[in-house]
């Protein structure tokens, strides 16, 4: 089976090299264009690349040549780890010239007919994207994943919300690789930490509402909630933890919520992708878990680690919920939501792929 | 002036340890005795401690031969840095053959005759000392200082009990000094995070209401709110931040709580005292402070740093508060309690110093 | 073909740890019993064992019961992750008894007649098991690897040998992983390093010596040259990295040594072995490389990294050399060994994988 | 006595911000002018720079307007914190124009008539200032400090430069403050070390034997001996750590290089200076020491601390070095050198300032 042509735009970035490394030897997708800043296009992938993840970026890639921004792109699948400013136009001017543009930029995240896509969580919001051609005229299309800090969050509470959400107070502690690179001064985070993330608290405030609200036919229906977040950044490299505390309706019984949680599964639509972990979950019963470095690579870093389920005075129930910030929360869940696209038909030139998955 | 004499309990201790440097040149305590486990008994100081703090020993206590804690001690003054199963008999017989003891250790705390004293935030429940000299027959006494993390959260929330304080809400990420030398491994704090610290918790739910309670000639009554806390361990050798929201039944401006920090002082019994700070707190206004290695410091130690107030959705207030945890949070109260108790008359011997003081 | 069965001497310790990883799903070995202290002796050691690796101990060897060190063992193979103390007899008695032990303790690791084995290096050492047998009438025997330290340093100067090693200057910086669990207490650890590490310094400077020396039939005749060893303790979690010099009595062109290194191939006996890397190392041109977290997992943790080879005004060569240390530098060295000894015929019940091997 | 008003080039990073630290409450000097880059010139100073010291900045110091490095200054002493490429010319035209320029860039410091200054070490350079005046028709003068990591390394060999030293073999585990701010990434320094420091290794074989080479009346003859440097960057805030290995062509006992270090003075000029320790060395006999946190701020950080002296089995003697890297690395042996240029009658402004200390 041919694989699908992939573009990745700004990808010399910490994202980016992140989508390179995951991609390699993905049985579907194949990086095909590699897309940079006006510095880095015209030089090989490998000079204009400072690697910043382990080992080196795969021997064919580093070959390529570099592209700008504004050139054009053959391939029909487009991952975006590009800055929001230099996101927000050009995102929708590949979806609308025939991409399916995945997005892990901040800056469209919040159009009504965007998706923003976590498949294990709400993969029916995949038909927003019907809305989207029909409105925009688009053959392409563009769907988004969330905040990196926002998964864990939605992935460990998609299971509660049957017994009605009514408050939901969130304290991260976000590793480093979060702010890309260089990112973060190590003069900050040696014998320290940041209380502050610009940014982050007012999208864990509103992409949570987004990603656990409902697909109504034309347009998502916010979880109706109110959301508090604190966001902070620590000594860590990879790994998001957010101290979630939740005031639910219904008042079930802390073994319940275990058991949504050890029983909880994609929708069959998200089951069996090629990135998918075996469980989106997993709940930790040791005490002192989880924890960034020892978890954040549960299920190839696809999976979510909840711990430390208990009752909270003020709103009735808290844990920690850990995921792998630049997997789960960026290039894999990016990479996942294409592979539901594909499977799902969205990708015109990959039908027969998808066909051909079906038999 | 004749110094008066003190004795250190746990002295080779990390906590005991810092007791020994902030003693150093103290204008009223003199270091006279140090007492250790039998391990280190009969030994010199310098030889039975593990320094850890910053540069060596002060000469002199390094030459002194350590004394095991069923020895007789002659120094009215006691500060103790046990562990917690060590402190609860031998502090209770200590006071009661007329040492006055003022404990860093958990294990009287709650004792509703022992008063837990911040002088800056309840320097009035140091008259609980009389209760429990007239209930047991003491002449010394036995004084408490809080755990270590429950320290900013009731120096930060002082100024605003007169809003009415209906719920807190508490996420603490805490250095690891707070655990004691070696305490955490090396191996649970590089590119890590610990969501647990035992125990802690619970303190923090209990202990701030009985700082932040009213004494009422006989007894504290707690203060009457609800508390949530959840403790997590970060790769800091000194500082605790608590992450606070709270919900206050007046609604003050964000401008008026501002106000109150600023203004804030310590009660007029409580000022001038050798180890009190110009202030008890700073609100800071960059949006990314306070931070552990650069605030922890403020005021020699002893400052809480308070910084990034605003709205919480959920409980209508929220910010940061910090202190130095082995010298506001441990050693650095005992002794700021020590001085009140001087000065308040309740160290017999040292009345003369106190009336010296006072003219 | 049937699994050889394994024992771990030392399982619950951090080393040990590694043995279960990294014996998971090997194709030869399977671990059948696990041997704790006598406080874990008759737990199971998903109890016994505070796993600090990522993720959790294996579902299979988390529910055996921990045998004491005085157990009588069934497993032909036994891995041994003791302390210097336990191993010092214990190794010898149950070498003596019939079993196979592979060390990672240092307590014999300079008897004359057992061989130090870094199987791309001296895979012929091997041999000096048939002096160790006749000489001691033993049917079992004992190998050791080294230190973790010495790995990456034999592992770089072997190729360099035909040069004429005339002085050896080396100064390493260390993982805390090297020094088990809990280990390096986080105190010490953070905003800060050790410039000292209890008896690595004289390991690295007579391990070495061994380990490029010559097998003479009889005993190994070390390696004429004068080692200076500093070590140093850093805040990595693992891989240990040596800044190196070397005197050479040729003196070869830079060109020609990575020309020496990029060519160097395991001996033909150490090859194709299950845990063996495709090239047992590999020089990196990138300036600032190797870096411990970049580069330790080359080769799935056994693959040494070498950079920045350039003139040093003293002795001639300069240059730095990294290899994981709880992998390539201890448990999966100790099962490379067991594997070379399998092929090699001196595991007695494993003759006929062996031959199925050949085959 | 009237202080002498002082100009800071490149007061917003990192060094200039030391600059501003340390002359707080200066005796002498008093910061009147603070330079930036044309970013920052015409704000305050408060606003301008991005404070990364602990605390805040002094108060005065933040209302100050930020100047140009283009504008005219008044103050008759300058210390430049000037990137290299910007020092390069400026600080020579305003050396020319008057100023007594006390710089930390390495631009100028190999001139053959720029006195490289460390006063504990060559006090007696300072009378290169007398043939750099001559020569260039200046009446200001332009002095340098080392490299930081060069600071340890000669303030321990001075004592021994008496045996010969025949060669040098350094290797640096390096701060991050050493690179500036933000400088190095997170992102490289948390579990990891980064085994090259760009330009360092080069400056420490040149610069160090410059300053402990011999004035001649005219110039400057350079130590001869032979010195290899290898530069390493570790997870520490401030505090530069070298391994010293040292072959002396007489070969004094251990105990006598203790002795030379334990009564070794600066010279008499160099004594009684505001900012000079009490005494310049100190050797720690704990095993494990120096480290950088616990002993970076001995003598406020302006003592450099030497342990660990042993044989080296390749050059004869081994030890390790440690000075605090931005205190006595770079600004304040900034300052101790204005110090020494002010009691030596370089700055003409200051002579009745000198006068009057000199009674």
């Amino acid at each position: 089976m041919p694989k699908l042509d992939v573009a990745i735009l700004g990808a010399t970035g910490a994202v980016g090299q992140r989508f390179i490394q995951l991609l390699k030897d993905h049985p579907w997708f194949e990086v095909s264009e590699v897309i940079g800043s006006s510095r880095s296009a015209g030089r090989t992938y490998g000079e204009a690349a400072h690697w910043v993840l382990d080992g080196n970026p795969p021997a064919d890639v580093a070959a390529m040549t570099v592209k700008a921004l504004d050139d054009d792109f053959h391939s029909p699948l487009v991952f975006s780890a590009l800055p929001k400013e230099a996101a927000k136009t050009r995102e929708l001017e590949l979806a609308a010239s025939g991409h399916v543009v995945c997005t892990n930029a901040s800056a469209n995240r919040m159009l009504p007919d965007v998706p923003l896509l976590l498949p294990e969580v709400n993969a029916d919001h995949i038909h927003l994207i019907d809305v989207q051609r029909r409105r925009r005229g688009w053959r392409g299309a563009l769907i988004a994943n969330s905040n990196c800090t926002v998964m864990p969050v939605v992935m460990a509470l998609k299971p509660l919300v049957k017994y009605g959400i009514r408050a939901l107070h969130l304290v991260s502690e976000q590793a480093v690789s979060g702010a890309g690179y260089p990112g973060v001064s190590s003069m900050d985070m040696i014998d320290n930490i940041v209380p502050y993330v610009p940014g982050d608290e007012d999208k864990m405030q509103t992409e949570s509402r987004k990603m656990l609200g409902a697909f109504n036919g034309e347009s998502i229906n916010l979880l109706d909630t109110v959301v508090s977040a604190t966001c902070t950044r620590v000594p860590v490299v990879d790994g998001h933890l957010v101290n979630i505390s939740v005031e639910l309706a219904d008042e079930p019984a802390l073994t319940s919520i275990i058991d949504d949680w050890d029983r909880y599964e994609a929708p069959a639509s998200a089951q069996n992708l090629p990135s998918a972990p075996a469980y989106p979950l997993q709940y930790l019963h040791q005490i002192d878990r989880p924890q960034p470095r020892r978890d954040r690579m549960a299920g190839m870093g696809m999976m979510t680690s909840i711990g430390r389920l208990r009752e909270c005075p003020v709103l009735g129930y808290k844990f920690a919920a850990l995921s792998h910030n630049t997997v789960r929360g960026a290039a894999g869940c990016s990479i996942l939501n294409a592979e539901l696209m594909a499977v799902a038909g969205y990708i015109e030139s990959f039908r027969s792929a998808e066909l051909a998955l079906e038999t």
